[in-house]
């Protein structure tokens, strides 16, 4: 066994035990988190929160507003928000000695709303603690995921573990609504060698990220009497058309996906049908129907590609039904969208990550491609960063009643990440 | 030239000149009665209009409120109203002279509210009369039409023209949502040889007409996130399904439809897809999708046997797809019914009819079955009496922004009705 081996096993025992050291508070912190509604609009108080657990670990703070002014142009703004006033974002930076690989720390402070309250057995934000699972909105998505990202800065700082490069810790807004607080922070000029994203990954590392734009159809038809129905042309039957149409172009899609990242997936690059709402009067032949969805855009394509091929889709439905060819539908790229992320799985960021992992679950990480975007494609498309997703969180939990994390998860991502941090920060630029 | 002949030009030159005479206070009425905004629950103030008239020809009235009690037993009733108190049901009596048969003649006081008030170019109630036509909710359903009737009616009076048979004549509220006014009058006591109702049938003569049902059905889905679609069973692709099983038994109910009265309507028992909601975000898979919309009765069906045959085919989705098998739609048979009329063109309310319509238009009358239900349906499948639909209005403007009626129509009406009613009342039983 060399030296290094020995030096590292001691310095992870160390780490281990701090961990277990700091479960309780980490825990307690959690819970003010969780207890702290920070739906869009609201995230002061949980970033609050935050501000003063970096404050305690001595970071050097920049707690800013989001300005549209200057967003406004970039072209990966889609923002339907205009006043960010009293819900700041926080970047805080603990400065390496120098020399070494710098890190973005990335978690977003927001969450979705809570749906429908009688659908949650405790309170949505009770962030109760029942069998080693914390309750409540934001606990895998992903509030739980920062507090792993707390507990490893904690944990380093606490053990005085020298680190060469920069960690900048970021806790952003509006990720639930298509990322302009991780783009805010970007334009601010926070760059870095790479850049983790807890998101809840299961604890599956994510390389490649799906994107995905949200699309707004609007069909034509012709209004008429039930009883005449035939002097009518109905736009729910004409929208059903265009759901075909839809489904024979995400087949298309699919049948190109090469990457073996994919395998095992059954739709890499789904078109969702997420919406539809059509007529208003069971007698009468609606005269318009409007189909809301998701497109998904693979790590390796443009968001432009993406939509010129849905659109061409679209317009040669005219070819077929000479209804369409006069009342084309009209396609509008609305509200969030979420760029995709395409890091190589062999990326060094990729097999540190991957190391650190196999030291603390002795077990080989699944690595995947994630089926959905998270910020990490702004801080790669749009600042060159090599960005891992990688989160202790529930994926299937996420956005959903009774959302809980397993606090196991939470303390073994911070080990992961400590181990990870160490290596990475050390590692020479 | 026969003395009958002689006597009936005579009287008819005499009918001419009295409804000549009467065409500025019909027009008036008319106006009176459009700006009285009579939408469901608001009907009492024309119907107040209605009344003074009826009470000025000399009529035996008989107002009274509908009540829920003793309607709600009968299978025609489906009404979503338990509250009629203030807007009374009319029947007002013109006896005769006794022997001959007796006639009611029916209109709503009813109309369809006015949408969106951006879409009239005047003022939904203002009765404005130009060129000829008379703008308003209502004016050609089918306030014009009861104009018609009136008229008619005093015309009889003041010309003194004995009539053996009972006129019956009917001012109803809910023919819009189903009918319980007309079968409030028909269980209060009111029966006849025959019915003439002049809703809008642009003075075609109707002696069928296709009857109505709504229905609501709910697609199950499974909810999963847009990103891993085939987590999930999207509601709304199901219910692409289920329309166009719906499609498929149109067709087939259609291919069965063998009365020439049928031959130029390219469906005549429509199944209409009128509103579809499904869904909530772009980026979720919905889990349910509801539809509704109007099943076409024909005058030959019962609801009962319509009901049935829709069912079956919904139910039988479950043989092509697992997913219908274990998660059946469900079907509601919900909101207003309009029971189908089914007259032979060969009785003799239908020759006295065309007779009277040859005598005063010099052509032969269209006669078609109409493609949608009236209060007809009500008195003749309920009260087994002989309905005939023919009226002054507009078909395609009814429901519609711009409604109006051209009055020459209502006075023509008016003078067919009234040669008629001397036929009909004084043929013997």
């Amino acid at each position: 066994m060399g030296r290094r081996g020995i030096e590292l096993n001691d310095v992870h025992r160390l780490i281990k035990s701090k961990i277990e050291e700091k479960k309780r508070s980490t825990v307690e912190l959690l819970q003010k988190l969780v207890q702290e509604d920070s739906t869009r609009g609201n995230e002061y108080k949980a970033q609050a929160v935050i501000i003063e657990r970096c404050r305690e670990l001595g970071m050097e703070l920049d707690i800013w507003e989001v300005q549209e002014q200057g967003l406004k142009e970039h072209p990966f703004y889609r923002c339907d928000r205009t006043d960010f006033k009293g819900n700041p974002n926080l970047a805080a930076l603990l400065k390496g000695t120098g020399g070494g690989k710098s890190l973005i720390l990335n978690g977003h402070i927001d969450v979705v709303p809570e749906g429908d309250r009688t659908d949650w057995e405790y309170d949505p934000y009770s962030g109760k603690v029942i069998d080693g699972k914390l309750y409540g909105r934001g606990s895998t998505d992903m509030k739980g995921g920062t507090s792993s990202l707390l507990l490893a800065i904690e944990v380093i700082k606490e053990l005085q573990i020298p680190l060469k490069g920069d960690i900048i810790f970021q806790s952003v807004i509006e990720e639930e609504s298509g990322g302009t607080g991780t783009l805010a922070a970007l334009l601010r000029g926070y760059e870095a060698d790479g850049a983790i994203i807890p998101e809840p990954t299961n604890m599956k590392i994510f390389p490649k990220q799906q994107g995905s734009m949200w699309f707004r159809i609007a069909v034509k038809g012709k209004a008429a009497h039930g009883g005449t129905r035939y002097e009518g042309i109905n736009a729910i039957e004409k929208g059903c058309t265009v759901i075909s149409a839809l489904n024979n172009l995400e087949h298309e899609r699919n049948k190109r996906v090469k990457d073996p990242l994919y395998d095992n997936v059954p739709i890499p690059l789904p078109i969702n049908i997420g919406k539809v709402e059509s007529g208003k009067w069971p007698s009468s032949v609606p005269d318009l129907a409007v189909i809301e969805g998701r497109v998904g855009v693979a790590p390796w394509e443009t968001m432009e590609h993406v939509e010129q091929e849905f659109e061409q889709c679209l317009a040669s439905l005219g070819e077929e039904d000479p209804w369409f060819k006069e009342h084309p539908v009209e396609v509008e790229w609305f509200g969030g969208r979420w760029q995709p992320g395409d890091l190589s799985p062999d990326h060094p960021i990729m097999s540190q990550l991957k190391n650190s992992y196999k030291q603390v679950m002795t077990s080989n990480p699944v690595i995947e491609a994630s089926p959905w975007g998270t910020d990490g494609g702004i801080l790669s498309q749009g600042g060159g960063i090599p960005v891992v997703v990688f989160g202790p969180g529930i994926t299937e939990v996420a956005h959903d009643a009774n959302e809980f994390i397993e606090l196991k998860r939470i303390f073994q991502t911070a080990e992961i990440l400590t181990l990870f941090i160490i290596d990475w920060c050390n590692s020479e630029k």
